[in-house]
């Protein structure tokens, strides 16, 4: 399947792990759709991936960068923009990690040093990407930038940790950029709350296999995969949603407005 | 308990049919509270129900209405000041009905004539009340109108049928009148979105025992009961919320910030 | 501009009156996306507007409905799917009309039967049509129905009447029948919430002047137009977006998450 | 005004800075309502303000505390529990500040030295304040724990700069721990968003003149003062909202639910 819905954008793809990364997916269709990019991922990141797989199958290269560090980010924007000739269309953040959960530490006996790496890595990351974008003046107008995240940020989820304030952080980041974004240089800052997807970061959290499970009967359209997610990216970099700014747009199969689910409610009804 | 918090109050409570009744508790715990008020019910209800009781509990006078009929609120409203003498400072408006849930109609079969009665009797009937109060300027300054909702607005519930519509308008309705009650008179309005609650209407929606039991599992503080909601809208007739209001207010234990709890996802992780 | 996003994708469109309506744009956008449709408006609106003219461009046949009525409606969707030869992969709902807006009566003195009839017209006839399309297993899956609204129904804005209750009916009508659609013919359904748009039923709402004035300056990326509107609907019907179902989706420039902007402070600070 | 709604209880105001601050107006009232507390504040703000005048006036002890150090902490809860003589049934979290906006750093310019240290005085320490008090298990069983937001953690405000961040951070700490907390110990977790409020800390923020101007005239009931949010503090940590957790509870005269005032658009008319 191809539009050529992005024809002649260029971007930049963060946080591509392997073949089951959304970012994967999503740099997938946006080369189908005949975006150009730059792939990249933190050195460690790089190291257990099969990144240079998906580079060379989307014809892309691949400059590595802790998003954590605005030396690295400075250099990779520059780069990229050297490398696509051009300022950028389009930018996905898929980023986070929690050591916390890593560590398997309670949400209620956080050691406060793992919490701010994992801030530092999944929240404030997305403001660094953004400034040093906006100070570089490296988006074209209607450029579209994408982060993703989970409706943890709204509504608790017992395992999810510390994970769910990052994300909340990380949505109010795209409000707050979107806003002078959008102002200053004509770019959109969304965020998709997307369901819960076996990628190989997922699949570590603790009672994944229950939630995902449950999620999927709360759906009435059942889970967005991996792919889903790449495709509903492709519509927000494409120029036929240049007004959606601000925005966390969920996507998820209804779950977000589904109270319950007739096959919820059997399992309590026995 | 009592505080004396309504002390001097005077006001209407819609929708008191037995002693299950979320109306029926706050009738008791606003009496306690050292407020007056007359009580008033559909004509139908009134037969159906006990509300001669809480009359004499209350030391109250009951007026029947139609929550529908404009006439009959004008005349509610006139003899309510007149028996209290003066102008009121709160009103709770309980009441909620669905034909095509009673007909047994699906959602997606709706009886439209059932779907219309149900909407005049559960949602403009609150346009109703307000617009009559508005017009008679029968609400002292800094009065406080309540409605009780249910989280359907937000959410859909598979057996809650047309009600989630009509609660979804009731609150609109809250919004919208509570800013001109609020810049014209001083006066607030909000909903309560109580938690699934045993009454005797509530008891009669298909599904009622397995959703409770789920809504019980899924809230960190278990469900709000019908004197818990009693005990919340004192707090919001009270003068110690004067600057609340067009809000929707979940009162649930915390069910509506939950996306799941650990109870629940072990009934999946089986 | 078009990418074949719908070619052989088949619906209906309601609501174009003239070039300035947003259905008008839809229809545009859609055919020039490879999409077939057919237009259909109430009898009253095609004689004032320009239908004819739009048939023509997008090559699509007229039938005449009135989206209360369900025997015409399932005349229209009979015919619609004989002309275009099977199920229909997406419609368009863009009605809406308050008599108490048209006969200047204020949202604190509303006529009853003028608010019912525009709850008829502007948020049941929404639920009239999908429970048409439901009882005929008139949507193929993966089908889109989509339906415009207005922020009003999440918050006041005091000369849009009963129009924002309206519009709570109408969103609340998504999620609901989102649900059973989703479950049952994997179908999605969703609200648009868009930009105050100066079509001819929106100019005649008083203060629009002022209004549209006040959004634009709100709105980092300024107001979305009608035709930036066709181009979100478009991504919306095809399958880029498949797992999005049960949401109310501001399209809006960033209005709705802009608490105010440096422009309008200003006005404030001198 | 006094209705003895806290009698017997025992709790920690953190943030009393001078007469201007709510956590001041809220330990004034909360005395007055028979409660007894401990007031805590970091050692630079109590040499600034005046907090034994109001210790003086509420018969209760100081005990000095940077929140993000978990040593201070401990140690204020211990001192506090002793102090009270039992166990803990309210704490007020009325503490923010944002290095970037003192050091005029703008959003998109800011010194992430100085975000990370505004992170963790105004979001974070409200994570350590619950997580000492869990750990130590000094609530008692239907206590209330209340921390201060603003909306900018909803929309975005330009001058609010990385507060609203902070704002959506702290947000969700309540809900994660209100789930916790609820389901472990009975005890509730909520925050109020308040009004803009011309308190010390509130005045510094440029362009708040402006601003408050604004939202008064945005807000139906105007804006909620700083003594409004004590009272509606008191009904939070009264035993009337026992079911009431994990909510953001707009406590701002309507503002929230405004689409525009009157007042607002006739600005954009002329």
């Amino acid at each position: 399947m191809s539009y050529n819905l992005l024809k002649g954008k260029k971007g930049i793809i963060f946080g591509a792990l392997d073949e089951n990364s959304i970012a994967w997916k999503t740099a997938e269709r946006v080369f189908e759709e005949g975006g150009k990019f730059v792939l990249t991922n933190a050195p460690i990141a790089m190291r257990m991936g099969q990144i240079n797989a998906l580079a060379e199958k989307t014809e892309s290269e691949i400059i590595p960068a802790d998003a954590t560090s605005i030396e690295d980010l400075e250099n990779l924007i520059e780069k990229a923009t050297e490398i696509l000739g051009g300022k950028l269309d389009f930018v996905l953040h898929s980023i986070g990690m929690s050591v916390n959960v890593r560590k398997n530490r309670h949400y209620t006996d956080e050691n406060y040093d793992f919490t701010q790496k994992g801030w530092d890595v999944s929240a404030l990351s997305f403001h660094k990407v953004c400034q040093t974008l906006y100070k570089k003046d490296a988006m074209n107008e209607w450029g579209s930038i994408v982060a993703l995240t989970y409706m943890a940020a709204q509504r608790t989820f017992p395992d999810y940790n510390d994970m769910a304030d990052n994300k909340a952080y990380l949505e109010s980041v795209a409000r707050s950029f979107g806003y002078f974004f959008g102002k200053d240089k004509k770019v959109r800052v969304n965020t998709i709350s997307q369901s819960p997807t076996p990628t190989t970061a997922g699949q570590g959290v603790k009672g994944f296999g229950g939630f995902i499970s449950y999620a999927e009967k709360m759906s009435p359209l059942g889970n967005a995969s991996a792919l889903d997610c790449a495709d509903y990216t492709v519509s927000l970099f494409s120029d036929l949603t240049r007004k959606v700014t601000m925005q966390n747009l969920f996507h998820d199969g209804g779950f977000s407005n589904t109270g319950v689910s007739n096959e919820v409610i059997e399992k309590f009804s026995e």
